[in-house]
């Protein structure tokens, strides 16, 4: 580990996941947290936007938001970009090449700027840095990680969906064809903009699906999930709404390829794991919950046989704001500065 | 209607089901309650043992539980069983046969008493009684039902399922071996039964599958699908814990037969549902969700095209408490009564 | 009951006050609907912005939402107000004198139009009116309701403190000097509207006070207490906003004058209620609970001797849409009606 | 520090109070963790009890429970106790006098065992060991730690409640016979012991109180209270029980001794925990929440003046399960073992 920390900047430290980075960057041995901004709500100090951050600061990030414009970006060595999508995009075109971005919009993501356009409705304004992009689900971008002057880091259902589903495409024990992804995401996905559709009462003591057949992360999952299967695919990508704050389940249904069984998928993913430090494929039998991951950097699988002859059933549970945000994305800082990955990342989760 | 009120037993009333029984019949104008049982609380009032049921009661239905063994059966027209499976045939066994029973336990569920024992693990105590007990799917046993003298309702998770996919089997719109169903139940289903597993804080602010290849609603659907499909099927069933009181989403992920599409499998629900006053199928594009019935007997259907060709998505919702159980059961009552299926059932939904 | 049932209007029905009037109205055997408006949703179905009343509808309510300017004011018999504050003074001043007015809002709620320029920020707009307007909170109000050409309808909070201390106060039992209301609401209190504290990430999951010593309803409830109590009084009065949907609690410390005791308070308050059909004074020893009155017109008032000698503790249960709104204000247009009280307000509460 | 890392039991370690201190000892620098007992799960591997356990251990704690009895007392530093009232007492009484003992259950909390006989039912088994005992809530009790053999933390609602309260006492700023104080706890505090009030589906959307006038945290903190005033007091204490898993806000209304105000109780309570690490006294105007403590040893305090004058009204919040119960344990162990009073416990809040 060099000696000197990282001098860090937060772009969009105003909503949950920029709230996210601060809770887990603050006490991060090998950074320095130099600039915090929030276009909207410069001036203000953080602990009045966010009061659960004041307590114990003990001096270990800025106090006061600050507008994007503000930041001394040549005294900054990584900026994380918190942003809504399309900012992201215009910003990375003006800073000083010494500035390594970690992305968590979709604004990087896509390796063709087509699909990209196609599905947030804008042009993509920088292609040249996209073609320099690496998009940053760590456990499989390691070694392009080390490198990149931007990381694009994996929307949170792509994640879920995506760590147990590549090593069954890769070693070709799933049909890609058949892939139904039923996924249940906590409201705080939504983010913290006031929108009807988040309040509590619309929320609380019910469920129901949204963005059916079309939602923006369906072309990232099929991006990933097409890479690994060695050919294109499209999958069934259902996100439904729960009355919870944090987590995503993904319930993730396969046909299995000839004469495979569930257990040779547990024990692929089990080996493909085996020495990841924030995954970790469950014994056979156990069912993994959201509430088992709540606040740490980790995913649980596991795999069970369906009653269906040759179909199987695959669980995932991250933390959406961690694993699924924030702390995949320190994850990734941690590989571009050579420390341990785990470095900063090692919350235990929270229950109840 | 007969001027002369039903005379309605109902047996099991300390549960939630139980409850709801009570909060929908009170009012029921073509009914009189004689008896409440509980056998463990005997003796309490029904406002200690339900408190919400005490205000308003105006001599609605009777103040105390009694012991079943305390119930003068020959006064009683219609008994609703909400017992634990295994009680409610043997009970049925002792009935004078005058006694129409409404059961809302699986006891009489399933055609063949194997399937009964394999699942349940309890050897069939009333064989004879099960062959000439009427599943009570009411929008679709209404014939058979007139006459029985024994219906046994279905449970929460098979009515949310079989309402969709009945009409879609009947009329071959769908594989019948390729249906996946991902089911989302509120905490009330587990019943009032003090258990770790219903805890608050076992249950609040996370979501995760149970009986994962192995709930015992999976054989009932199965009958019910198989039947309607004319022949032999299996289904995924995945049952999801949700932080919530009340409700079921299924979601349910099924391929279409050759030159179908989502339009007409949507048009098909709607003919076939046109005039159930409890059954409702959305415009496309409406995406139900279980606040939409909460505390109502509706269920609310909508299909939409998956991205995948060939595949299309069919959500439904009730109330487990009620379609699921009480509400249905009563539906069902007024059914063998010559009554308006409606009779006593119009309660609008509460949101939020 | 007059044969020719009262043409209604709702305004403002695309809030939660306004849905909760539908539900409750919409079965009323006295009403017909005649104009639901809601401006900024005008020529929206309901069912769109209501799902939850798209079902079962059967003709009961119009279809869809126009905008006030659109209703037919000389075809309405009485119009209910559910509009922000400030609104319902201007709307009336333009209605012919034929339409009685129910309000929900604040605007006529205070006899000296000042306090309501101090606690509202605005001038009053309507003071002629308001000199005519009766504060309807039902129990105390009814003989001078009956002629009223405007009611205006208790804020929730109000409602659920001075159906308690009303009697008290006016029996002299306690001391109008000391009483510390801490009040709970769910957060349907708040609206729909979007506002950043209302979302669920920010309320699910804890607790917090709220308009500490200012909030709005202060000025209302000391205006109906001093009434009460003969003299001008002040009172602690703390809200605090619950991760819930509905339901108010007021937890109400009180010191009893000489010689009085919990037993006393208990029974005064027992036996001014004897006869109201929604207020129900519990036995010694019981607890309220929201969830005992959800989704009802209830009220549930207890009484428990204080360990500090001399004081008692008083608390009540409402649902805050229903005895705290809309419910009230139909059991007030039932009074001026002549109808029975509890017409179309028969719901019992629904739990779990 | 010293460099031998203190050898830690948990006996109790399979409630959330025991999974907590897991949680929290697994990764402090000073401790090893040598045995975690479970009586009734004794053989069980901790993962199986408390799954959000089970990932990134790294071997830093016990893999199973055991039975008390197989733990090896002689190899033991530091005992926690996570026992049922009444158990602890006996235990201590077998324990080899190296053991140093840190009680979370209310055995050792009461300085006359006659007031622990009265509210508790049972006879102290271990009068001998009372007299020996601290009570440590850590800020008032440092000193007198340093030696004591028995630690009995203080309960949950006491610590929020004296936190607070103690201060402004001790300077005479509030009338000791006058404090009324509204608590809201999570559910977590109940346990997890199934038992129906504890369900999901008795606790979600609603609130009420419980122990009215009867809890067992009275006697607790008027022996807190009474010391800080020099005087007996009795207090109106009135606990809640709310739907979320964690966290305690107790509202307290307090008369203000003549000349005082709330400016000054704030400047007062600012002082005196000026340079406390877990203590915090908000700004005037600033309201705290539970969400703003979840996780963390925190404890926010603020105050308001009321509307009535003399009257002053203080909030405080915590994490029931850290500051109300482990952390503290923990901090007091830091004192004990000459550590930063921080060591181990710097977890930030999680929100949301």
């Amino acid at each position: 580990m060099d000696t000197k920390p990282l001098r860090v900047a937060i772009v969009g430290a105003s909503g949950y996941t920029g709230a996210e980075l601060v809770r887990l960057l603050a006490d991060h041995p090998g950074v320095t947290l130099v600039a915090l901004t929030g276009d909207r709500k410069a001036g203000q100090a953080l602990g009045e936007v966010f009061p659960h951050l004041a307590q114990g600061a003990g001096g270990r990030f800025p106090d006061r938001l600050v507008s994007t414009d503000q930041v001394a970006w040549n005294d900054v060595d990584v900026a994380f970009l918190g942003l809504p999508h399309g900012a992201a995009q215009e910003l990375c075109l003006g800073l000083p090449p010494s500035v390594r971005v970690i992305d968590l919009s979709p604004d990087f993501r896509f390796a063709d700027p087509a699909v990209y356009t196609q599905w947030y409705g804008l042009p993509h304004k920088a292609p040249e840095l996209q073609a320099q992009a690496v998009y940053g689900l760590t456990e499989f971008a390691r070694d392009r990680l080390k490198d990149a002057r931007i990381i694009a880091c994996p929307g949170c259902y792509p994640t879920s969906i995506q760590l147990p589903l590549v090593p069954l495409l890769e070693t070709r024990l799933i049909d890609p064809d058949d892939i139904v992804i039923d996924a249940k995401s906590g409201v705080s996905g939504a983010g913290r903009a006031a929108k009807e559709g988040s309040l509590f009462a619309e929320v609380a003591e019910g469920v129901h699906a949204y963005g059916v057949a079309q939602h923006r992360h369906a072309p990232e999952i099929e991006q990933g999930l097409s890479h690994a299967a060695g050919q294109a695919l499209r999958v069934n990508f259902t996100p439904h709404l729960m009355p919870m704050n944090r987590g995503i389940l993904s319930s993730i249904y396969v046909r299995m390829t000839r004469g495979t069984d569930a257990d040779r998928l547990r024990a692929t993913l089990a080996e493909r794991y085996a020495s990841e430090p924030f995954v970790r494929v469950l014994d056979a039998g156990a069912v993994p919950a959201t509430r088992h991951v709540r606040g740490s950097n980790h995913c649980l699988i596991s795999v069970f046989a369906d009653r269906i002859t040759g179909r199987a059933i695959v669980f995932s549970v991250i933390d959406n704001l961690v694993k699924g945000a924030s702390g995949q994305a320190i994850q990734n800082m941690n590989v571009i500065a050579g420390l341990a990955e785990t470095t900063g990342l090692s919350q235990r989760p929270l229950f109840p």
